[in-house]
């Protein structure tokens, strides 16, 4: 089977604005996402992992992925969600190259 | 150091096939795999998330990832997988290029 | 808005010393990390994945990822987090090129 190249946008956000985020990612174009419960330290949110147990408890981020089948369509994304909430809520994004096997599904 | 070349291999599918589909992976070579619980919105499955204890309520899927050292490894996981698994369950799969310190664990 | 390259750190080790190993990324001069609670199959820990609930009981490893502007900054992390823990702890690391929306961030 032929390999398609294709783009992955990764958004990691705080949880609680996590449905619009995933509104913005598909209004953007994106016809799917994936997501995972986080934690981490960065500008904003300062938070420590001591042992198993709080590790979880203290996902309050999340890392919603997507993949898209043009650096157009994923630099859209990016920009919108960064101008939209990034202003106020904690995050970061960025696109990675990916290969796929069919680019009809995204 | 020197850094090498390898091919990363992510699987995103539903938690219920999640043994096979790590079967599958080693079957083609693999030596190891991560899993993370992950949720999402696609194809088949439509999940909404509203807030923190929902989202790990509702992670019914898996992000298996494995890394790999040659290109012919990584396309024959992913295609593998989609034969075995994609026609009846809902998933994707995709390839990235990382760098890795040692070529001989993998 | 402009486009810039860097270097994405990822390290897979065991839960028990994630705070330790957050440390020694941040001494090597990341500004901030995410975390993922992971669970999976590699040289030293073998574990099976039997349904939902097991998944997330069984997570016993991390997956620590973080964002740095060059691969000199990646590189020191990725060596000097296998030199300090992948000797008495299972663990992998890794780099990928990503795209960010601003480099002061980081």
């Amino acid at each position: 089977m032929t390999l398609h190249k294709a783009i992955k946008v990764v958004v990691i956000t705080e949880i609680i604005i996590s449905e619009q985020v995933c509104h913005t990612i598909e209004s953007c174009g994106a016809t799917g996402y994936t997501v995972v419960a986080a934690g981490g330290k960065g500008d904003r949110n300062v938070r420590t992992i001591s042992d198993r147990a709080s590790v979880v408890e203290e996902f309050r981020n999340i890392k919603i992925e997507c993949i898209v089948k043009t650096h157009d369509t994923a630099q859209l994304i990016l920009e919108s969600v960064a101008e939209k909430w990034f202003r106020n809520y904690s995050g970061i994004a960025y696109l990675e190259e990916v290969e796929i096997l069919r680019s009809d599904k995204f």
